[in-house]
């Protein structure tokens, strides 16, 4: 029975893996196609009978039978009368791994640290556990809630950008081009918010605000270049400024923003985030918009704007962007829709005078040509339906629930520590006990399942402080908020 | 009668604005949520009955029904009992454009051409026309054939990926990771018809295969750096390596790909596409390659293999990739996915010694993050259910009976046209007529409804010939080939 104890063998190569979350039907048919193209199964032997697969999988016997039906259709299998299904030999055509040399010989590899020109991964950055979710306290900045996304009208929107008839819109190469329901959607939904008018041509989409900063970096600055970065700030930034120049200058943060006065001359560009500051919160009134504005004439310096959760005001409306009273063609703005979408999606926008917007459109074609089509037209949908309008509500909504918990259990259980006024944002940088180290304290209070953030990695002086941290709390359930905090002060306390 | 008269004017707002393939559903609320957010309706006034509304639109009732229901649940509006539906003025706030200055002031405004450290925009690279589906014999090149591309699959992966269940896979910002789970089918289903082996942590997921080239080039080429281009070649890759440095040498290309001598030797890195070489289609023979990787040891430079349409070989088994000969450590190897799935996806890979990966993928995080998770998350549903190999095939089908058609209409209406042989590929090369100028003679093929791509731009020389060009026979039916080239033809002979 020498073929029966081969097919018994063969059947135990059948096993579901658990691909996360797709369907039964999809498991089943996703073991099939790797046993077959893995040459796993004879050509010149049948497949087990649905039945008997249905049997050992422990499936139902007609997810066996569509399964089979659908590969059959394309191509994997083939059905001969009375006899079952056999493997198609031509599928499995250039699927024949080739030869392939083993080890590198000695002395030729090159010596791969001597060529590289940059060394980006030597830059310090954001480590944050990619598993956050299975950690009870997340105090973690940036990441969605997926509590508060309107999955069901995500979906609807991508399966209707997905349409046949429109299949030119999202599959074509368009080059230098975007969507322009996308762009018409940002020009007359998004930017008004912001008092912004735009042209068309005087917008671009990008992947994500990075990008757009990347892109302006790309074009802007050499080596020869002086930019001023907040301290503390957004180190992305800072190390997208560094790769292109040393003469990054630390500007300080008080409580009402980035600090306008005579050290901003000596800069070319100055990187700012008015609306909420990046790590601090702090909104810049309009009294120091208006000075930097007018710094940046007498300065003669150009302003690059992020304007970076600016729906997230709890307490009074949004300030008005540095772009809208911007008169004299002095800021590039950066938009971004991974804080109100979601941040995997990675779309975001800039908005410049026109020969800028040009030369950003002609570096990103040689750099990402454009971001992805099919993800243009489902935000576009997505804006154009008004579900963005009301996500924004929503959150806006949750956030300043999570807000008034936040102040309050910071209020109770750590009155010493010290934080800026703050009226919005979705969190809270904290100031700890003199001598305390945030590194340190991170690494407790994860032991204890409470993620917070040191803020050293935000600083770019050596000798900066190190005992601040951050307090996010886009992605906390309201009701873990004060648990989670009694259990840090506890840890503070030692 | 204010009132009514105020209505009929107010109801001529509404009018169905048709937003390319959505629903009815869709464009009615969409019509609504503008007229909303855009202040049209005034808060203290009842919106039109859901009959008289259906009857303005010329859409069934319950249509309307609908989107009113639908925006009493998103906030949009309230329902008043027995009075009907009015705005909700809470959805309006943050809403009201805020002032803005009208016009620059002058003299204040940068001289933003002063400012670019770069001017891509100056660059020439391919223009086409972005309408070419509307053209009756469209032989353009690397766009989709809509008829070929399985949309219902697509969908259903698209559908599965953006599960409820694993929304952290595509929602959250992974920052340096890429998406397991499709890392693991490049892996273990393309990369092995390539027979390349690599590991997790020698993989980058790219956005494309530009991306990659620009990632590569960023890292390892400065003003210093000599590089060797195919002449003719890839204007795109060209123009992105000329950012860098002036030291681009062009190096021609024969009937089997790039010429390998002594000229080689004086780069640091040599950009070849030895599957179809780009624009000629030449496939560079197992003997050149070897000559090649040996001649990269002896002349101590590097490789950057990008292997470009490697599927499509209609006369003999794929070459194996230089990386899979590679036993020096030498060639970095760059593939896109957007060939066989589509170009809007922008999706493609690099590997490469680990030390460079770690540092691509630094830059990468700086430059944009990543691809976005929820496209990496639908690719490797694709690839793993076997769709990805279907399409192939069938892709593999169709161009080679267009491949034969384009051959023998060739033959017949231009026979005193001269063209390498080629195997593959998805476009013919071809030299016209001595003194034909091809620029102005896809001016006048546009003409007649035919989209051919001059050849002068994938040259770098400036004495480079005017008489070249490319036929791409992905995207046009095969009974329309004949008579294209027909049309092309009398057009060459005036």
């Amino acid at each position: 029975m020498l073929i029966n104890r081969t097919r018994d063998v063969r059947d135990a190569l059948f096993h579901l893996r658990r691909v996360e979350n797709t369907s039964i039907q999809s498991q089943v048919r996703e073991m099939l196609v790797s046993a077959i193209l893995e040459g796993q199964i004879p050509a010149d032997e049948a497949l087990p009978s649905s039945r008997k697969l249905a049997r050992t999988l422990g499936v139902s016997r007609n997810t066996i039978v569509i399964a089979y039906q659908g590969l059959v259709d394309d191509g994997y299998l083939t059905a001969r009368e009375r006899s079952g299904f056999y493997v198609n030999g031509d599928i499995r055509e250039g699927n024949r791994p080739l030869s392939v040399p083993k080890e590198f010989s000695d002395g030729l590899t090159p010596r791969w640290e001597d060529l590289f020109r940059i060394h980006p991964s030597r830059q310090q950055n954001i480590q944050k556990p990619l598993q956050w979710q299975s950690y009870p306290y997340p105090f973690i900045y940036g990441q969605v809630d997926q509590e508060l996304f309107p999955i069901a009208e995500w979906r609807e929107c991508s399966r209707q950008a997905l349409g046949k008839k429109g299949m030119d819109a999202w599959t074509s190469d368009t080059h230098g081009s975007d969507d322009a329901l996308l762009v018409e959607q940002i020009r007359t939904r998004l930017l008004p918010r912001r008092g912004i008018r735009a042209t068309d041509d005087e917008v671009l989409v990008t992947l994500g605000a990075q990008n757009a900063l990347y892109l302006l970096a790309s074009l802007l600055i050499t080596e020869n270049t002086t930019v001023a970065m907040e301290e503390p700030g957004y180190p992305d930034v800072r190390n997208t400024f560094l790769l292109k120049t040393k003469r990054v200058i630390p500007i300080p943060v008080d409580d009402h923003g980035l600090v306008v006065d005579h050290r901003l001359d000596q800069c070319g560009y100055v990187y700012v985030t008015p609306s909420h500051q990046f790590p601090t919160t702090a909104t810049m009134p309009l009294e120091r918009r208006r000075a930097l504005l007018e710094r940046s004439i007498s300065g003669d310096f150009l302003i690059i704007e992020d304007d970076y959760e600016f729906e997230t005001n709890y307490v009074s409306e949004p300030t008005p962007a540095l772009k809208s009273l911007d008169t004299a063609g002095r800021v590039l703005y950066v938009g971004s829709l991974s804080k109100t979408l979601f941040p995997g999606l990675r779309l975001g926008y800039m908005v410049g005078p026109r020969a800028l917007i040009k030369e950003a459109r002609a570096l990103r074609r040689l750099m990402l040509r454009h971001p992805p089509n099919n993800n243009q037209r489902t935000v576009a949908m997505f804006l154009a339906l008004g579900h963005h309008e009301t996500m924004v509500h929503r959150l806006h909504r949750a956030y300043r629930e999570r807000w008034q918990a936040m102040g309050e259990a910071l209020n109770r259980h750590l009155p010493d520590s010290s934080r800026a006024p703050t009226f919005g944002g979705t969190s809270f940088w904290v100031r700890g006990p003199e001598g305390q180290d945030a590194t340190e304290l991170a690494a407790r209070a994860i032991q204890k399942g409470v993620l917070i953030e040191p803020g050293r990695i935000n600083f770019m002086a050596n000798d900066a402080p190190n005992n601040y941290f951050r307090l996010g709390f886009s992605s906390i359930p309201t009701d873990r908020i004060e648990p989670g905090i009694r259990i840090l002060a506890n840890l503070i306390r030692g």
